[in-house]
């Protein structure tokens, strides 16, 4: 079997543990990574990580390459972007022009952006999620259903995370935003080093539901990465969210 | 708007915790309760248990009336069944000559009492579930899922009940039952006075999720009943359980 | 032996959970039951709770009766009081005289009534705590002494409560007060019918801690109360409160 | 002020964690790491661990190094030992001559070396705790206490740890001792990626008391390190376990 190739935008804290996950998968493989900066710049990231892996995955620069060079020489399947928003102006024409599908892990676009990605949905096939831990997506899925069943149910969610973490997480909102409910009902702990748990309390007169998720690292967003990737290999041009990723597993 | 009425079977803890809901509630209305004991023969339900209701309800006792002179004076929509695997004997024929709905909330039925449910699934609407909370049967759905998106994520159970329950919980064991799961897998702590709860541990490699249902009292099995009770008022003949109840929400 | 025998001033709610407690417990005996209201006088209470006991406690009410006549008919060693921030005042000085020892579960006292068991606390063992479950006053003893270890930890409160409890719930907040937090600290939820729940969450760098309080009935302050009880027989005179109870299990 | 000065002995992956932890903090100083590996021979700690310092630590081997020399050359006021159960036999005669306190985090010490440290404890300071977080053993002086106030309370614990942690914790069979429970009342699960979680569930009739203790990192490990540290600085001669730390918070 062919493994298919992977071409990744971004090598911070969460790039470089994505990193570390598709080299440890096996039907995926890493080409390269493509970042701003020079530092790094051709050093070969399964060395630069610890990971033991014969993937050819190297670092390269902006500054020194361009996107069309690296992927001539290059070519890849999947472009996952974990660079910033304006990260798609990089690579989105080449991408939908090849037919490279793009999976765009990023938290915030402008409305510009957003127009970029429906244009390119038409040639290629085109993923965007703000936050694309597989469990963060499920437990969002499964609290909405419990809603739509239970419309009259009350429901609080609970968002702890890092002292120093500053606001409310864009989760928290994303989950209260889905439920109807407003920021009053989002309570939100900050405290030592915790690493990220959301939980969602659905108080029934005589019971109650509650969908937690933790994450234990960061490399919980490569897993997500790979299920969306795998879920993409058949899918055909088009903009995709994450339900439309969970959806199909509901028919009977 | 005319209330569904209901007819119930069985005046034990829960069934008694299932009348008062229903009486609290106003889209139904509860005609009569009917037990074997001739015990509080005659006394008016709402009066009893100390609800404020202007609903007729009365019990009845099967040792000095029969089924069909309670419903020739009282005819309901839907018979519930609180009472035992043998409760079916009494009202099963004359609800399906009439077209009466049932709801059935036993635990264990024979063989032969399944076979007498299909029969009569072919006459009116019929329903059996062996917990009948939302909650809990939210829960399975849910966590089936999970399963069906991530086959491969390690799962554990947790179920707490008070000391002296004897056995694994019927529940987790039909948790571990939709999950491939077998004993091992259900972790069972007795202490103290909890009521019942049921947690559903989903171990990924950098994350975990947790579908976890509290009981606080029997009354949750009144509000699953009248839940169902709504969902089945437009439903044909045939025989359903809570997954066939819960499918439709999901249509996008 | 002989059971010590108690009083109980106040028959709400949790005036009959306590004394149903009281009934069953084989150290103490339920003499009787002093409330204002003069309904249920002189009817017995283990058979208006249906509680099996050959205990004498009568139902009597300040209507008909006085308190010098009841402790002159029925003396007591304890009086146990659950009614209000007044009840003081109608046993108190009999009380003293007396040396029947007091255990108020008051919520809140004036600064008046403060001084009144202060002044017969030179003449009797009196006790006063406006919680006076053991959970929480263990969470609260367990959650101070975490914070003298680590002064710097970070701390959290969540306080979950059916809907429509207002405010914030009066044990979190002294919880709060014994931890030096402020109420931006502490997460109120209300959702369906949480009968109580209340968690302290320490954040370490590397770990978290979890104190967590959950009621599940009010026969919870029964048991409360009579641990109190057993802990003061043998207490000389003096003002007392639950810390003071806890601190002598502590000598190592 | 002057830094307590450290010499640390083990460098596998929780040694690192430790002395990460230990060169961010301002009142002590790592003076060394001493391994028996010569991997590394002299390489600054700081430096490797990417932590920024200048703190002096350098690595030495027990290949080319004896620790009379390292100490003569950079003495120390404390040595901690995360090596194994034989590394008492380095460093412990020499820092008995010394006045060199002794922290060992040793799982597990044959009856021998717990003699030696038995007779160290003559000449100096010294601590051993096979678990040296703050949070566990928090959890085991709280939960003992609990259990001092209400020991007919029903206990359970519930460990936690990622897929392919062999048997159960250690952690959870020292909780188990402390509260005279035997392993049936130790409910283990495996899953995932979990860290390590602990939880003992106090169930009374009418109340529930957890108590969870949940460990981010192995960087903890450190911050109890320095916490014992802190408190042995002022203990004379002697075999300290941590409950002997703990207890002097308790003096009213």
């Amino acid at each position: 079997m062919n493994k298919t190739k992977i071409g990744l935008l971004g090598f911070g804290k969460t790039g470089k543990a994505v990193a570390t996950v598709i080299l440890q998968n096996k039907e995926f493989c890493l080409e390269w990574v493509l970042r701003k900066s020079n530092l790094l710049d051709h050093r070969s990231v399964p060395e630069f990580l610890g990971v033991e892996s014969d993937e050819p995955g190297l670092i390269y620069s902006l500054a020194s390459t361009t996107i069309v060079e690296l992927l001539d020489e290059h070519p890849v399947d999947i472009i996952i972007d974990f660079s910033s928003s304006t990260g798609i102006y990089t690579y989105g024409q080449i991408a939908g022009e090849r037919g490279i599908k793009i999976i765009a892990a990023i938290s915030h676009y402008s409305e510009n952006e957003v127009e970029v990605l429906k244009n390119l949905s038409i040639k290629t096939t085109v993923f965007w999620s703000p936050n694309i831990t597989l469990g963060v997506n499920y437990l969002l899925f499964a609290a909405k259903f419990l809603k739509k069943i239970a419309p009259w149910v009350d429901i609080e969610i609970i968002e702890e995370h890092f002292k120093g973490k500053d606001g409310i997480s864009g989760t928290a909102l994303k989950i209260a935003e889905a439920l109807d409910l407003d920021k009053t009902n989002i309570n939100s702990l900050r405290a030592g080093g915790i690493v990220g748990k959301h939980e969602v309390v659905f108080g029934f007169p005589y019971q109650t539901v509650r969908l937690i998720h933790e994450s234990i690292s960061r490399e919980a967003f490569g897993n997500g990465v790979l299920f969306v990737a795998q879920n993409l290999l058949n899918k055909k041009e088009g903009l995709y969210n994450f339900e439309d990723i969970l959806l199909p597993y509901f028919t009977p």
